[in-house]
Parts: structure tokens; C-alpha cells; sequence
């Protein structure tokens, strides 16, 4: 079992070894008053990656928290909010090496849901912060995210988000999203295995796309992709904020087309 | 300036920046009494790191503060204790992106010394785990450490370090300590370039070498460089540790001399 604190009422130990190691994982999730959009893939992937970590937490357990997380924020919110786990494998241990049989701590907070973003969409950078990921930690939201905060921190005042790329220059994901672009020969989006973080909006969008007899290719982007003639409309992907399209990218006009919008509403999937 | 908190009156707010996404560095300086070995350095490292991630603070506040921890900690040890700082960015902010002017935390603790290695030497594994080093984080002492956790969480009981790759197969570094081979012609050591941290203990001792005359060459590290016949003594390096030989490295028992040790005695030199 885990020992759970409420963000309202303090912090986790001084000891505690997600701030002294990011040893540990999160979960940032859009509520309706008690519903939440795509929430068991997040509960889902919670504790997928926490057993990929050696932290024992279950879903079960997870929904448990959530369901008294709605009863305490959604009061405190005009409907939309957004809730936050993080998952830390406990309190102290002798340096690196964790103890076994550790007890996790889980700390919940809330906070307002962002603004939406119009379809007239967004435009994004290209970080100069290249983004490295390990292979044994692909896709999994862990508290390790100093690449992605430098990488916003350079932006630009009104750029909405930063595109990172590999060593070889491939562009993998925006700072807290994942990329889609629809080419007319199809929706391609880098796969699972170069990603730092494997969002859960990537996840259902692709589904529904793939549901909906549209192909879908996971390969490497090259911004010659985006920027090509090929291109009918390039997406960002996350679940708190939905599918934003990209109207300008490194200073190139994009086309905004309502393609993505007809097929699936990515708030609207609420559990 | 930042703010102070001593970790044994309680831990940093719920939303620092240094839990959410691992947004800040550590030092962990072995003291004896009121002085530090290496400390120096730690603070200069610290400071020099802290501006590469634009978080400010300076050598001489950081002195303070350890001055202030002497005070309080020295007299609660016998002699010999380990000081650690944990600097993050600060408090909340909206998602990865910093907010400018924010004022960082200063998280401030104290333990016991480890014990002292015996001249017979350690053993150690090559983990399973890869290190990736993102050239433009190489050497810093994030509170990024996921990868040197779960390389750590792997070894085998009475196993004192593993030692992490990188993808082409080189060894870079331990998890907490840095790698040190003398051979017949001389010392070597990998790139600064290619470390996740690069240790004051590790930057002391080759400015010792080479004060002595020796040859070092920082060049990439294969596991035959070790285990072939040209090595003389293999050591791990480490600022609480000292210089760690080792007698066994992947079940291969590999020689150990006094020759470090004639040179430079590393935990002696206090600050």
C-alpha cells in the first residue's frame, strides 16, 4: 500500500525520493466534476510504469484516490479541472540503491483547467534542446523532466509549444505533447520506442483514427514531413488540452483543416 | 536569494519544482566537523551548474549555508558526516515552463559518513541498464537519476557498484562514482563530455596524476581495457568514498596495487 497526501496540506518528506532522485512517476489529468477524460489509460499507465519501476501500486488502489480526489476538488472548480498524481517510491534508503519493501507515497493535487485552444490552432518552435531517450524508459511519465523544462523554458512569448528532436535531428515530441501529422497519404506519428513520454491522448486518437479506416504509420518525422507539400495538417496531442492544431511551425504557414475534429472529439471521452 | 529549509524541521512546499520534474541539482560533500573534503569544488560545481539551468545563486550564499550547517550538524557526529544540498528552481509555475524571477529552495540535510572501503578493494557488475547523456546536461548533477536508481536497485548483495554503458558499449560511469584505469602506459579515464556527473573527486585526482608527472588519457573505456593484461589497477572515484579499488569486476578478479593511494590521499583534503 502507499501513504497518500493531499498537496492542500503539505509536502511529501524531506526524504522522500522523487525529489532527491525523481525516482518516481506522474499522472496530469482532465476532470469533469467526477469523470475524468481517458482516465483509466492514466490510471492504467500509472501503474504499468510503476511495476516497470519496482513501485507496487495497483489500479484499483489508484481509482480509489481518484474517486476521493473528485469528492474533495470538484467542488472547488466551474466543471473543468485538472487533477495530479505523483507516485514516488517512498522515503529514504541509503543512496540509489532502494530498499526493498519500500512503502510508495502519492500526492494529490488540483488545479484549473487551462483555456482552450481555437481551431484557428497554435504555433510551435523547434527546441534547440536535443531530447535523449533511454531505451529502458521509453514512453514512461517519470519525474526525470529537466529536458523538457529547459526546452519550454526557451520559448518564445506567445510560441505555444517546443518540437524536440533525436541526435539524428528526427523530431520525437513537443515539450508535453505528442505529434500527428495527417499527409494525404495518411497519419503518420513517431512510435512508441523513440518517446520519451507515450501520451494516452496519442494512444486513443490513433485508435479511433485506425477504427475510422484511416492508415496510420509510426515512423520517424523529419520536419521536411510537416513542412512538405504533402501536408493537410499537423497535430499536438495531449489530454489535458486535446488535439491542437499546429498553424505555424518554425515560421512556416501550415494548413489548418478540420480533418482530426470529424473523426473524434478528444475531451469528450469521459470515464 | 533562495529560500532555506533545514530537512529536519520538514520538507519543501508540495509544489517545488525539484519533485515535479527533477528541475534542480545536489551536492553530497563528506565533512569532518565544520570543514568539507573537496568543498570547494562541490560549491563550484553547484553554482556553475545552477547557471547553466538559470537558476540563481551564487558560490558565497552557498558557503553561508554550509557554514550555518557546520554549526548545527557537527557537534550531532563523530568527526566525519555527510552534508547534502538539494537546489531546485523553486515553486510552482505553469507546467514545464519556469516562470521568470522564481526564487529557488534550498533543501538542506545531514547523515552519517558511509564506512571506509579496506585497501583489499570491492567488487562490481556491469549493469544491465544503459546510461544516455544528453550532451547538453552531460556531467551535471541533476536530480535527474532514474537511470543510476534502477542500475543500483539491480546489484547483487555484497556487489559494491555497478557500472553503466553507453549505447555503443563503453563504460562510462558507476552509479555514484566515477571510473579510473591505470595501465602500464599510463592513467585513463572517460571524456568529461561523456559523463551523466562529473565528480570533483574524479577532476581532483586527475589534476594530482598529472601534478605527479603521470600520463592521463580521457578517452572512451571498453570492458577488455580492464580485463586485459595491461591493467595495473582499476579504481572507482567518488567525493564521500575517496579512491575505491576493485578486486573483482563481472566475476574477473583484476590486481590491486597501493599505486593511487602513494600518490594522493583523497579524503584529506579538507576545506
Amino acid at each position: 500500500m502507499y501513504r497518500l497526501f493531499w498537496a492542500d496540506e503539505g509536502g511529501l518528506p524531506a526524504n522522500d525520493r522523487g525529489l532527491a532522485y525523481g525516482d518516481g512517476l506522474f499522472e496530469t489529468i482532465r476532470m469533469r466534476e467526477r469523470r475524468g477524460v481517458l482516465l483509466s489509460r492514466h490510471l492504467e499507465r500509472l501503474a504499468r510504469d510503476a511495476g516497470r519501476l519496482g513501485i507496487p501500486v495497483s489500479r484499483g488502489a489508484l481509482r480509489e484516490v481518484v474517486t476521493e480526489a473528485g469528492n474533495r476538488f470538484a467542488g472547488r472548480f466551474d466543471n473543468d479541472w485538472v487533477l495530479k498524481l505523483i507516485l514516488t517510491r517512498g522515503e529514504g534508503g541509503r543512496g540509489y540503491r532502494p530498499e526493498p519493501g519500500m512503502k510508495p507515497n502519492l500526492l494529490v493535487s488540483a488545479g484549473p483547467a487551462p483555456s482552450a485552444v481555437g481551431p484557428a490552432g497554435v504555433t510551435a518552435d523547434i527546441s534547440p534542446v536535443p531530447l535523449t531517450v533511454n531505451p529502458l524508459f521509453a514512453g514512461m511519465k517519470s519525474l526525470n523532466r529537466i529536458e523538457q523544462v529547459m526546452a519550454a523554458r526557451d520559448l518564445d512569448h506567445g510560441v505555444y509549444e517546443a518540437l524536440m528532436t533525436d541526435p539524428s535531428g528526427a523530431l520525437v515530441e513537443g515539450t508535453r505533447t505528442n505529434l500527428l501529422l495527417h499527409r494525404q497519404d495518411g497519419w503518420v506519428t513517431p512510435p512508441l520506442r523513440s518517446l520519451a513520454v507515450a501520451g494516452v491522448m496519442r494512444q486513443w486518437v490513433l485508435e479511433r483514427l485506425r477504427a475510422n479506416g484511416e492508415t496510420v504509420t509510426e515512423r520517424a518525422l523529419a520536419v521536411e514531413d510537416i513542412l512538405g507539400s504533402g501536408c493537410l495538417g499537423f497535430y499536438l496531442l495531449n489530454s489535458v488540452l486535446g488535439a491542437v492544431p499546429v498553424r505555424n511551425l518554425a515560421g512556416h504557414d501550415l494548413p489548418v483543416e478540420a480533418g482530426l475534429a470529424t473523426i473524434c472529439n478528444p475531451l469528450e471521452t469521459l470515464e
